[in-house]
């Protein structure tokens, strides 16, 4: 029998937890209210009985090697949260491996969400078989996770994989960490909505998503450009070249330097599909250096909305298996 | 006794090679002309008769744990030079593990050698202690080695650090590996004379720097450029500013991707010390996550003239120690 582990993925309203074996989720995705609002110990004490209740469903808590948890922020290697965010009040300096300890008597690894789901893309989706890749998760923001010798890369201090905020336009867009031009601004969500909004505005241009644009801006998402850049419109195919110019940049960037065997592409944005994926391909080609480059396959995302508890009970399977 | 190692360090015109154990050299580095022209073979037959020697000197081939060898070029997992370069002709293509367990019955680990310099600074010098550490190398060109989980990380094929090559200027200087605004290209020694030699050109500077650049541009040095920074000249400080700017962009990049435990920095440039050393930290912090900043450390090397024998010892060292 394979080993067992469970998988708790934190957000701002819900947590989802599983159990995980080498195979994926056993027998589905339980959900419980985050209850953000009651501070730290009430988030603590919410994860906490999640767990009773899968180890229950699971035979006991003896029946699992350990729980892994994805957390928003970063997880020093005592188990403490650091910058936990301003959606979990109370979050930030939290110990979460010493209370799982006592009460369940299992060993936890936790990691930054969503630099674990590139060990669920290793385990069981788009990484699998590789040694060495690249994870990015284009979604609100633009994060990542590193796999280096067939293991998740996560820095002396938990923080490592904020590939988001890799500068790739010089004196570009100014971005909340304080630098300009990172690629969040431009290849996340909420980048490619700016652009669209600005560009509406500066370019008059008169396509039909131009004229959508002025009239609603608030409207305007990431998933409408899309469908835009499908019919071909100026305005949209404007954004979406911009936007996988800059993340190709980064993906060039992260080549040069690791030489991965795979770039995984992941996160909402890639709903769009292969518009996105051969996009990206083409310009990352023109930042890097070719013969690295062809040693590197780009590929998109195989995991769906589970990722993140996958790539929970993949840190614990990883760490503890 | 301590576990003894061959390190081959080949260069273009000469071949290194020491006996190294968990100290560091035993008994000193021995010299053999690398006779490039010779092509692939002749460079390997003085490879391996280097080898003999060593061996012979430390009481034969049995007293080692294996060979280690530092080379221009990458090196595949079995042991193919890949990119061999311009100085080494006919050396692309030659397998290098095979002849030395022919003759010696050794195992033998290659790495690109300014990689394996990382690893020399990770047993020896300015990474002992650490798991986590990237090195840059600031010479003619701009090379690097990554140090993740205490190991050196080669990547797949033996392709990664090639950190010189990070973008940290949007249309910027073109570079031969036919990106723009690589990194190499405004702080390798290099850059740094071609700056001086653009900058007086084109700035209409009257220091005295400046008048010298205008006499005799073929004589400038990045050596010459930090002999006026020290006295201040207006020329100097401007080229010095940009080189550290652009550095500090990259180490920035890499600090927000890898939060190293240490970024270090070596090569002939910071030969001129400190005021190289002060003015990349204070750009790196501008392209960096403060949190993930301030966990790292950034630091000179420590290893001389004798790094790349020292990591080719390493090499091994680390592969079959």
């Amino acid at each position: 029998m394979g080993k067992k582990a469970i998988g708790i993925d934190l957000g701002g309203t819900a947590i989802k937890g599983a159990i995980i074996d080498e195979n994926g989720i056993c027998g589905g995705v339980t959900r419980v209210p985050t209850e953000a609002e009651g501070g730290g110990r009430r988030i603590m004490d919410n994860i906490l009985s999640l767990i009773g209740k899968l180890a229950e469903s699971g035979g006991g808590a003896g029946e699992f090697i350990g729980v892994g948890i994805g957390t928003p922020g970063f997880v020093d290697a005592d188990g403490v949260i650091l910058n936990g965010g301003a959606n979990l009040p109370g979050w930030t300096g939290m110990q979460v491996y010493a209370p799982i300890a006592e009460r369940f008597g299992l060993r936890a690894s936790a990691a930054n969400d969503v630099t674990s789901v590139a060990l669920a893309e290793l385990m069981f989706g788009a990484g699998r078989g590789v040694q060495n890749m690249v994870c990015f998760a284009l979604g609100t923001g633009v994060g990542g996770g590193i796999v280096t010798n067939g293991r998740l890369y996560k820095g002396g201090h938990g923080m490592a994989g904020e590939i988001g905020h890799i500068v790739v336009e010089t004196d570009g867009e100014p971005c909340p960490c304080g630098q300009r031009g990172c690629v969040e601004r431009y290849a996340s969500a909420t980048g490619i909505v700016k652009a669209a909004v600005d560009f509406a505005k500066s370019e008059g241009c008169k396509s039909d998503f131009a004229k959508l644009v002025h009239e609603n801006p608030g409207e305007v998402t990431s998933k409408l450009v899309y469908e835009y850049v499908a019919k071909n419109d100026e305005l949209a195919l404007k954004v979406h070249e911009r936007a996988c110019d800059m993340l190709g940049r980064a993906v060039g960037i992260i080549i040069n330097t690791f030489s991965p065997d795979r770039v995984v592409l992941g996160g909402g944005v890639m709903m769009a599909g292969s518009v996105v994926l051969e996009a990206v391909k083409k310009y990352a080609a023109r930042h890097c250096w070719p013969e690295i480059f062809k040693l590197c396959e780009i590929v998109p995302a195989q995991m769906g909305e589970d990722s993140g508890v996958l790539g929970a009970g993949a840190l614990a399977l990883e760490e503890f298996g």
